[in-house]
């Protein structure tokens, strides 16, 4: 027998839309399949004048959250608002109220989840948030549950799609980063303020996520090192291509030694690697563990459809608690704070691209820079000279990035160096 | 507080050990994350005499596989027998008996799975069965539980890992089947007796699984259209290569009309599809949805660790549930039985290879056989003559595969076609 369960919806922007189309489009698909009818019974936003394509009928409309938070016949509650300011302060007062809470905000569970999930433990209810990284990716259920056996060394992911749409463009079409940006402020693939995307500061957010839960590890977002995209030329992308690699944004998670390494920037990855061929607007996430070895999901990762695709698989499973009488079944599944490996620490291969003026042995000065302070060169290009200046691209070996950014004070120093013009981090390939 | 849950094993082959060896290993994470100790209480084999890299302590054996499922303190009863002998009907009893169950039976899921799993609602017991498809990848339970919003129509697998090595190696090393065949053999990748992978009831097993619970559609096995990698050359895979195809077994399920098309055969996959990019023993699932888009899930089909991950998270779940008290929270998801499309009816793209008299002429008798039975050609590529024999190369536009028997026919007849050396459908791109 059917039964059914109501919900509330907090934010009714593009995934809230998106949750809503997709739960009546298909309710009596998922009324069948699961044996849980989900009706949405009161969605509130603070302005219904806005245009949007698809709207609740008038009378689940209200521009009240408080009333659907302590409406009694709405045991889970739906936040799609964004950000720590008022959606902070609705998704504490629905879990005091004893509600059961599903989010896409990344911000809020990367800096507020720990204070959450534990007040959902203390109220016996569920906090679920798959929409928050990987837009429709089944990474946190993956996480939690499927590949929880495992200990899990690795987490690399592609998990901006405003990023790596731009660096597709730009690596297919020859052009710069400000001119593919505008284009994708146009075609809606970037906001009318970039800042988040293209600094990095959403994929910190989602890396803070995903190693708390995939290492079990709490870091806190200040701990991540960022870096953006914004100083990535075109040039760089055709050298790396030359060399075999393509250049991704990538959140990068590693576990060793009881520390974890946390970082987000641009990396060239192989050519592959089944991460360089996530393009455009995708995300994936590759992880290895001591079980599975190598895994990756991809899929959209926004979008008012592919989000509201995994939020309606959180309301279900949330329904289904209500249904089973076992809500919090799920909760943390942190066990510790992470101890963050500084970025001097860090061992990385590492691309250079150096302006350097062109005359004979200034290769030789660079060289010997580099080696008195124990970086070795994997591989040097001398390229693009113009008769005065011209292009040193290198990739290092392995080495600690502290050693590196002595080295390159050295290289700065030499009068025969214009610039370091590029570097950028190589992803190990293990 | 942790509490612990015991569990017993049914059958210490490759998957048996490797979920032993990760639950004892990681044993400790996984009680602080979950806030659940799993214990293994007692592992049954029939003989403890074979070679084995990791046994368990001499007081968990047994060779009474009913003294485990009797034991009143396990609750959690894990098959990994493999077939539908002794391991069905040890997997009723123990549902008989009030026992949640995780397996990675394909063949017992694929034939019994509906039987069992109405068998542990009515007990009020759990059936996981994470390992039967995809090896460690995380698919069962997103299909389930993740993208259950979803109306999916594609379904579309590389879920055999030997004919993904073999087809593998063949490519790269322009080797012909027995050889590389013999190869994997000798390497463990393919069994002393390889049938049920290379001709594709492997992954027929796993796509009835996979259809019922992407579509919520009931298929049987005989209903499936199954041909294997046998007769693939070395010649076909250079000149797929040539026109921008990479040959892979697929599991092809599509849903369109209210039926599925379901189907395992080589199939020619564009360069670019996400599909075509996994070699060696690797698996992924891509899936589409009308609310999530394109997915794609991608890992280890097989081995001792990776399929023991995807069972060690179930046995997680299960014991989960038993804390709870919700076993039988999620159970059979499917809607009704499949209704399945006829070969005749399906429309596909094809690649031919004829091999037919060198003279002038020819080309022309075999173009009037296809239009005459309505079958158009996308591209016609004439190769490699002797003088005598010369092989012609073609891809059809989308027909359906009866126009393209009947064409065949009437071209197998004419006295310049000595044969139709091969034919493997094209994936079609959305």
């Amino acid at each position: 027998m059917t039964k059914q369960v109501n919900i509330g919806i907090l934010g009714y922007g593009v995934v809230g839309s998106g949750l809503y189309q997709l739960l009546v489009r298909n309710g009596e698909e998922i009324a069948q399949r699961v044996g849980v009818a989900v009706r949405v019974a009161r969605v509130a936003d603070i302005d219904w004048t806005r245009p949007r394509p698809f709207l609740p009928p008038e009378e689940l409309r209200t521009t009240d959250a408080r009333e659907v938070i302590a409406a009694p016949d709405i045991p889970v509650v739906v936040e799609t608002i964004g950000g720590v300011g008022a959606a902070l302060d609705l998704v504490r007062e629905a879990l005091m109220a004893g509600k059961s809470v599903v989010t896409s905000n990344k911000e809020m569970i990367a800096k507020h989840g720990h204070e959450l999930l534990d007040l959902a433990a203390a109220k016996g209810v569920d906090l679920f948030f798959e929409g928050a990284v990987g837009g429709t990716i089944p990474i946190i259920r993956a996480l939690k549950e499927s590949l929880e056996a495992n200990h899990l060394d690795t987490i690399l992911g592609i998990v901006n799609g405003t990023t790596n749409y731009i660096l597709t463009q730009m690596s297919d079409e020859g052009r710069p980063f400000e001119e593919v940006l505008a284009d994708a402020q146009r075609l809606g693939y970037a906001e009318a303020d970039p800042t988040d995307d293209i600094e990095g500061f959403d994929a910190r957010n989602k890396l803070a996520i995903l190693s708390a839960i995939g290492f079990g590890l709490r870091a806190s977002v200040e701990d991540i090192f960022t870096e953006g995209i914004s100083h990535i030329t075109p040039t760089d992308l055709r050298y790396a291509a030359q060399m075999g690699y393509i250049i991704k944004l990538l959140a990068i998670g590693r576990r060793h030694d009881g520390r974890v390494e946390l970082r987000v920037h641009p990396t060239l990855v192989p050519r592959g690697h089944p991460l360089a061929s996530v393009r455009g607007a995708f995300n994936a996430i590759f992880i290895h563990g001591d079980g599975c070895g190598d895994v990756m999901l991809y899929g959209r990762g926004a979008g008012d459809l592919p989000t509201g695709s995994a939020v309606a698989g959180d309301v279900i499973e949330a329904a289904r608690n209500v249904i089973s009488g076992c809500r919090g079944r799920v909760l943390c599944t942190c066990v510790a704070d992470a101890q963050v490996v500084s970025m001097g620490e860090v061992e990385t291969r590492t691309y250079l691209r150096l302006r350097v003026a062109d005359r004979p042995g200034v290769l030789g000065k660079i060289a010997t820079a580099f080696g008195e302070e124990a970086v070795s060169l994997a591989s040097v290009i001398q390229l693009d000279t113009d008769g005065r200046v011209a292009e040193i691209v290198m990739v290092t070996h392995k080495c600690p990035e502290g050693c590196l950014n002595k080295a390159l004070r050295r290289i700065e120093a030499l009068d025969v160096v214009e610039a370091v013009a590029s570097r950028i981090r190589v992803l190990d390939e293990e």
